[in-house]
């Protein structure tokens, strides 16, 4: 996604060959008209495929989450992280290590709103090593609900999460794959479908 | 706002006298349609306050944020819970307790992003006893900013948050004020400034 690309160049600060913040206009500060494009470009990436719920995990993937859920005419949920009182005890839940926050943590939906009925469009803004997606795979399969597919705002590209998901035969489409980061330039992965 | 209080008559749970659950559309399934359509309610009611900057609290306020920053074209800025790890150390922060979670938390917002030139509309989906409220209000004082409103989607009005607010002079307006909840009957506020 072109304009994704051109934000993450101009906005995005590339920190060493492995960090890249985009708390500019994604993950703190939030550029409302980039997100309702994003949701947008997923629904024409995803359309065809017969989703009837967007899942995505607190908190940056929430709005992108809501936009794409927009355009599809379908329910948002997002996976709570942590020790939830109000999420209550009626849960699929799943371990998850979080890099950022460099410690282990629950994910959780309420079995209320997953079935085995539901076809899961995963929404991310985030996919790095795949831990997070993994961990929501997990809890989606507990509900016996269907995956069909993984939208991703940034992937980076040097790390094995989005990778590995297409080898194990997942749809996932990421809006800007980063392949590399050098000396503060970020470099793109050229032609991705998408 | 006829819209959401209809909402939450049908799909919330008001267990015992103090406890609203909407969790069905608002803070963990999230009905879209309904969020836009509270980012354009909120733009009527303080399209004359000259917002700079949506300012809200993670998880469930966000989306709230990001429509109400799309109506008003600019940004929205969510505070950080806890112990962040890619929000920096340059950061303003203030303490706040969770009744939800039981625990007291540090809330932070990177300096990067809130300064004396901003004027701040504050979203958020709850409001109670208005803690997490005064912390934000808090952290915007510190960068200087002005609050020139306080957005809620759901106030609880027998809790004190939202009547102390506006009595120190802040134009705080909801879309649906619960007045009481008693077996399972919820009642709103009538004809309320929104």
């Amino acid at each position: 996604m072109k304009l994704l690309e051109e934000k993450i160049a101009k906005e995005g600060t590339a920190i060493g060959t492995e960090i890249l913040k985009v708390d500019m206009f994604l993950n703190h500060q939030i550029d409302p008209a980039l997100i309702m494009e994003m949701g947008k470009e997923f629904y024409r990436l995803f359309n065809d495929c017969g989703a009837t719920k967007v899942v995505t995990i607190e908190s940056s993937g929430i709005s992108i989450a809501v936009a794409t859920a927009l355009e599809f005419g379908i329910p948002a949920l997002f996976a709570k992280k942590g020790d939830h009182k109000n999420v209550g005890t009626d849960v699929y839940s799943a371990k998850c290590y979080s890099f950022t926050h460099a410690k282990e943590y629950q994910m959780k939906i309420s079995k209320k709103y997953l079935n085995e009925n539901d076809k899961v469009l995963i929404i991310d803004d985030f996919m790095a090593g795949g831990n997070a997606c993994n961990a929501l795979i997990d809890i989606i399969g507990q509900a016996g609900a269907e995956v069909v597919g993984i939208g991703i705002a940034i992937e980076k590209g040097f790390q094995p999460g989005g990778k590995e998901l297409r080898q194990k035969g997942y749809k996932v489409r990421s809006l800007a794959i980063v392949d590399s980061m050098c000396d503060g330039k970020i470099t793109f992965r050229p032609d991705i479908d998408c």
